[in-house]
């Protein structure tokens, strides 16, 4: 009997915003991966540090910085061949995914190398954009409205495009993209209407108004920009 | 000393897919509030119902089934009134809300009445989108790809329009629209690749391929169209 891999979302970074069944899970886990970047910390296993059994045995993919895909690909490649092994020899493998697996996650990567061989079982989480909604108390979508969930790294075109035909816009990634968004949106007249969040549901969130944001941003900070919906009814 | 409005994110359907603070809040609750649809039963409320004490008052704002606006609108207005009453009691209300209380949720009527008066915490929670895409184990978005979210209701054109621009599609609200968002995706040459999904995370969920859906959609239903995400790296 091979182990199943389940790709588990940890929510956007509170201890308290994991599900149930994450909690339940990794607190069962006798393997658990995760990836690592350049060395660092890992920011998914912060979140679940206080769950993690101290007899789990914890399989981490460092993953170098580097812009060339090359290098991240090998880090994956290893992680999988590592991950298969121990799903080869019965053991299920708890994949711990910041915010939600199938959004913007590395569990991704993970997924479709094992897809194919092995049960895959997914967990939802709360992802980043509707803590950043929380944290601001601004509605995302009401009603008819659509939502667009743009990357900041998107060329500056391709964002005012984007976000001249939105009704409400969320901008990922903000991180090194700030200034370029900043100057989209005043071009497009929205910088008033825009919300900046860093680190939402962590203890140094931060909220303000787009005009009030640092001139420097962390990748995991995010603009909230509702063209006036109304939810009233 | 006046209490503090909670609204409370409680996951797509399947009660271990509350988080930890979402579980501890109901919990401990004295009032709660949902609303119902003509008289019917609270889904909300029955995702939350093995943790809502006994002792719990329970304030109910029943919707009549209606397109216009005006009798939604009393039904919050009345709600408003009530949970503003026990605020004003020093009692905290947790205002139950399917999915995520910012996205697509009632409780943004109950929140655009209340915010100016009361202390609001917002719980957010996971949203029927990525429990959708965890249950047909598609990836949503990686790297810099755009997400669009459209609600099934919007018109032909818009919906076409739309589509034919993004990367990754999610249509909430299906329901009645299946047959209308069918012919777009056919116009499209995109019914290959979309998939239906109906009331994901509960016992009865169903996942297929659109072409093998059923003729008739409830409204808890959605289409995910990944138009060849590319998730390899």
């Amino acid at each position: 009997m091979t182990g199943t891999l389940y790709g588990v979302g940890l929510g956007p970074g509170a201890t308290d915003l994991l599900t149930l069944r994450a909690a339940r899970l990794i607190e069962s886990a006798t393997v658990i991966a995760y990836p690592t970047l350049a060395g660092g910390d890992s920011f998914a296993r912060s979140i679940a540090a206080d769950l993690i059994p101290a007899t789990a045995r914890e399989i981490i993919m460092d993953v170098p910085m580097s812009t060339e895909r090359g290098p991240a690909q090998a880090a994956y490649d290893n992680g999988a061949v590592e991950i298969a092994a121990a799903l080869d020899a019965g053991e299920d493998v708890i994949c711990l995914c910041e915010g939600d697996p199938l959004f913007y996650g590395s569990f991704m990567y993970i997924h479709a190398r094992l897809k194919e061989r092995y049960t895959v079982e997914i967990v939802p989480g709360v992802t980043s954009v509707t803590a950043c909604a929380a944290r601001a108390a601004l509605p995302l979508a009401a009603r008819n409205e659509r939502l667009t969930i743009l990357p900041g790294p998107l060329p500056e075109d391709a964002l005012t495009d984007e976000i001249s035909r939105a009704d409400s816009v969320v901008i990922m990634k903000v991180g090194r993209h700030l200034a370029k968004i900043r100057r989209v949106l005043e071009t497009l007249g929205l910088q008033n209407q825009a919300v900046y969040i860093e680190r939402a549901s962590l203890p140094k969130e931060v909220c303000l108004p787009l005009a009030q944001a640092p001139e420097k941003a962390p990748y995991f900070s995010m603009i909230l920009l509702t063209k006036g919906a109304d939810p009233w009814l």
